[in-house]
């Protein structure tokens, strides 16, 4: 006895012969979103200080520790820490007198795996 | 009959307790070449453009190709296409009258690695 067809959803774009494109462009509002994250990291002294908090133990530095190796004045640094709290990269957390910044570890995987998913080509599309 | 103790190289760090950190901090000279290529990148019309590379056939598109989906002129692509190949993420070939640009996956890979090491926290380390 054949089995019954698999019900067609008219809606939905067909995907029977063909796997979706590996690599699908990048929508208008995606690239903008996309290229304001990047642009966050794009700074040489966002990038050290983001990896600087990444590696130490917890993930979270306090600002006093932050300043002497960059050699930055602590105005500076501080504007390049808003700048990665406002995109997400990282949280902020008073304490006491210093304020605590915490990677935010999914916001850089989501960025890499996003530029994964569009930006390389699958030879199987 | 005891074993001869291992060699110690005294110009080496010893790891004998600990694997080394897996996020690393970057170098002010990794971070200022890291923050050129993000550069490159962190723009939404070069995003489009190589998404839209990617997604071809083979991963490669020619500028003809390029102009109509992002409603941008010619000479506004091509300043585009020549940050991205001088980045290297295309190579750019002349065929007949028109430009051919072809993806280079190796440093979209390259650079998302490189984020992932260093921005990461290790729950190990």
């Amino acid at each position: 006895m054949p089995l019954d067809p698999l019900p067609v959803d008219a809606t939905e774009p067909s995907t029977a012969c063909c796997p979706p494109l590996a690599g699908a462009p990048m929508t208008a509002e995606d690239a903008a979103r996309t290229a304001r994250s990047l642009k966050a990291l794009a700074d040489p002294a966002r990038l050290r200080l983001l990896s600087i908090i990444a590696a130490h133990a917890g993930g979270e530095a306090c600002v006093c520790d932050l300043t002497e190796p960059l050699g930055l004045s602590q105005p500076t640094v501080s504007h390049h820490l808003k700048v990665l709290t406002e995109a997400g990269f990282v949280t902020r957390e008073k304490r006491g007198v210093w304020a605590y910044y915490t990677l935010a570890p999914a916001a850089v995987q989501e960025l890499t795996a996003h530029l994964g998913t569009h930006l390389l080509h699958s030879r199987n599309a």
